[in-house]
C-alpha cells in the first residue's frame, strides 16, 4: 500500500501540487484499501487521512491501516481545517467525478472557514487511475478470481442453452452462477445477442427467443472484491454451419495472433492493428467497428487504450487488458471472443480459460 | 407526459430560465419515459429534445415520444447548436449531477461554437425531483409491482431462515426470489442485521451466521421498469421472547398510529411525530435515531422528507413515502418495520403487504 502512496506523491509534485482529494470510489479503494461507498481520501507529502462518516468509520480503520481516519459529523469544515493544518495551498480534485453543487460546496466552506489559509482548488483528471494500470500481485489474484468465477460459469452453463428460453433467462443464469461462485456482483449488464441480434455490439439481453441454429454473442463479467472480468464467447445453438464456422475461424485467428504476437513496448495501436489486418485481409475490415481491447481492474473499462488510435498508449509489463476482436454481419449476426490477458516478462499471458469453440 | 413536461415548463419560467438540460438519470426518465444510461434532455417552451448517441437512438425514439431524437456524433457541438437555434440565453442544468469536468466542457463548447449565442449556464438542484412526488397513475402501478415482488419474495424466503445460515445466503436467497419474480434488480443492499448487528440501521449483509433466538433486521427492495420499492420486516428465529415481544409490540404500534392517522396537509415532521412519540413514551425515544420515512419512486429516496426536521414537507394526494419506525439496543439488536404508502383522499392506503409477527 504505501508504494502506491509513494507513486502518487510524486505525481502530486510532479503536478505542482501539495495534495490531492481523492473521491472517485475506484481510486479511493484502489489508494486507501476502504472499500465503502462514502468518504475522502486527503494525501499530502506528510500526511494521508481518510475522512467519512459514522456508518464506515470501524470498516475504514481496519481495511485503510495507512490512513487516519476522521469522522465526518457535518458539512465540509473538515476540508478547509485540514488543509490549514497542512499547510496545504494547492490541492488537485478529481474533476471528472466532483460535481458542480459538490465544487461549490467545497468553495463555500474554504469562505466560511474561520482560520482558513485560502486553498486554491486544482481540477485533475486520470492522476490515479495512471497508477492503476500496472497490477501488483494482490491485484492479479483478485482479478484472476473474478475471471475464474465467469469462466466456470459460462462454461457451465452455455452448454445448456437450448432453443426456446430468451436472452434474458440465459443472462440470469449466467448472473446465478457467478453469484454462487462468490461474484459480489456482476461487472456489467450482461449481453446475450442471438441471432441477429449479435450483429449490435451493445445489445442487452432482452425477451428475444434463442432459436435452433442461432450463434449467440455473450458478453459477461464478475465482480471480486472489487475488481472486475470481462470475458466473450460466442456459442452456437446446433451444429455450427459453414457460414458461422469461417467468420468464427477469422475472429479467432485474429485474437491468437494478437495474443502471441504482443509484446511490451507496443502501442495499444499496434497490437489492435495485429488482428484488425488478419480481419481485413478477410475482407471484414468494415465489419469490426470497435477497439481490439481495454485495460480491465477495479473499472471494467481502464487504461490502457487498446484500439486504433491508441498509439500513446505504450503497453507494458504488469498492465491487463482484454483482447476482443469481432465481426458483425448487420441482419446475420455477431462472432466476437474476448479474453483477458496480463504481460509478464515482455508477453501475454492468457489468464481467461472458458472454453472456445 | 405531455403534463409533466407542462409542469417542467411552469417551474421553468418561474426560475426566470428559457430552457433547462437534464442529465440525472432518473428525471431524464420521468421526463421522457427513455430508460437508457446515456443521454441528454433539452427542454425549453417550444421544444423538447433527447440528445443521444448511437448505442440509444432507436431504444429513445420508441420510449420519449414526445422528445425529438438528436444523434450525437461527438463532442459538445450539438448543444450550443441548440441554444442558437432555440433563442436560450439562460440555461439551467442539474448542478448535483454534471460533475466539473462536464461543466467546462460545455462551456468550451460555447466557446468554440461558430454560431454561439453565448448562453448562461445556470446551476439549478431538485427542479424535477419536485415534481416527481406526485405519482400519476401509471407510476403507482409500476411502485404497486415492485412493491408486490418484495413482499412476496420476503414471505417466501422469511420462514425459511434456520440456524446456521448465513446474512449473505439469505439476502442472495431474497434477491433470486425477487428477480425471478420480475424484478429488474434490486433497489439498494439487501440489509440482513441478525442479533446484535440488527441494532446497526446500516448493517449490509456479511458472514454473520444467524443463530436460533436471533431478530432479524430485513431491509430490501425490489426495482421494477425503473421504480423502487423499500419492505423492512423484523423476523425471529425461533419462539419470541418477552424482550423482543414488548420492543416489537411498541414499533407496530408506532408503525399504524402514524399509518392509521397520517392526513393530507400534515408536515413530515408530524407525521414523524405520531410514532416518535408513542415509542418515547414506552422510554425508547433515544433508541429511535432516524426519521420515520422518506419518499419512494424512481430513487429508493426522494421527497418528501419524513422525518423530525421535516417541518417544510407538506404531504399531499398522491405523494408516496415509507412509514418505518425502529427502536435499536446496542449490543442486543434491533427492530424496525418498514411498509409504504401512498396518500389517497387525505388518507394513507397502505401498499405493503408482507406479512408482520
Amino acid at each position: 500500500m504505501s508504494l502506491k502512496l509513494q507513486k502518487l506523491r510524486q505525481q502530486i509534485e510532479g503536478e505542482e501540487l501539495d495534495a490531492i482529494l481523492i473521491s472517485a470510489p475506484e481510486n479511493r479503494r484502489y489508494m486507501s484499501g476502504f472499500a465503502g461507498s462514502a468518504g475522502w481520501l486527503l494525501i499530502s507529502p506528510d500526511d494521508a487521512t481518510l475522512a467519512t462518516d459514522f456508518r464506515y468509520v470501524e470498516q475504514a480503520g481496519n481495511q485503510a491501516p495507512d490512513f487516519s481516519i476522521y469522522r465526518i459529523q457535518r458539512g465540509l469544515g473538515w476540508f478547509p481545517e485540514w488543509t490549514a493544518e497542512h499547510g496545504v495551498k494547492r490541492i488537485g480534485f478529481e474533476s471528472q467525478d466532483v460535481t458542480v453543487s459538490v465544487h461549490n460546496a467545497f468553495l463555500k466552506a474554504i469562505e466560511e472557514a474561520e482560520d482558513s489559509n485560502n486553498p486554491e482548488l486544482v481540477p485533475t483528471s486520470g492522476i490515479v487511475e495512471k497508477l492503476r494500470v500496472f497490477k501488483d500481485a494482490d491485484e492479479l489474484a483478485l482479478l484472476t478470481e473474478a475471471i475464474r468465477i465467469a469462466d466456470e460459469a459460462i462454461d457451465e452453463i452455455a452448454p445448456r442453452i437450448e432453443p426456446g428460453i430468451t436472452e434474458e433467462a440465459v443472462a440470469w443464469e449466467l448472473e446465478k452462477a457467478m453469484r454462487e461462485r462468490g461474484a459480489e456482483m456482476i461487472s456489467f449488464d450482461t449481453i446475450v445477442g442471438a441471432g441477429a441480434n449479435g450483429a449490435l455490439p451493445h445489445h442487452r439481453a432482452d425477451e428475444t427467443v434463442i432459436r435452433q441454429n442461432d450463434a449467440i454473442v455473450i458478453d459477461m463479467g464478475a465482480k471480486y472484491q472489487g475488481y472486475c472480468s470481462d470475458l466473450t464467447r460466442t456459442v452456437f445453438v446446433g451444429e455450427p454451419d459453414d457460414k458461422f464456422r469461417k467468420i468464427y475461424d477469422i475472429v479467432l485467428q485474429a485474437q491468437l495472433a494478437a495474443e502471441e504476437q504482443v509484446t511490451a513496448g507496443m502501442t495499444g495501436k499496434e497490437v489492435d492493428a495485429i488482428a484488425r489486418d488478419i480481419i481485413a485481409d478477410a475482407g471484414h475490415g468494415d465489419e469490426f467497428g470497435h477497439s481490439l481491447g481495454h485495460g480491465v481492474g477495479l473499472a471494467v473499462h481502464e487504461y490502457p487504450h487498446v484500439g486504433p488510435t491508441a498509439e500513446d498508449d505504450v503497453l507494458e509489463d504488469g498492465m491487463v487488458f482484454t483482447i476482443e476482436p469481432g465481426i458483425y454481419l448487420p441482419g446475420w449476426g455477431g462472432v466476437r471472443i474476448e479474453d483477458i490477458v496480463v504481460l509478464e516478462n515482455g508477453k501475454a499471458r492468457v489468464i481467461s480459460k472458458a472454453k472456445k469453440l
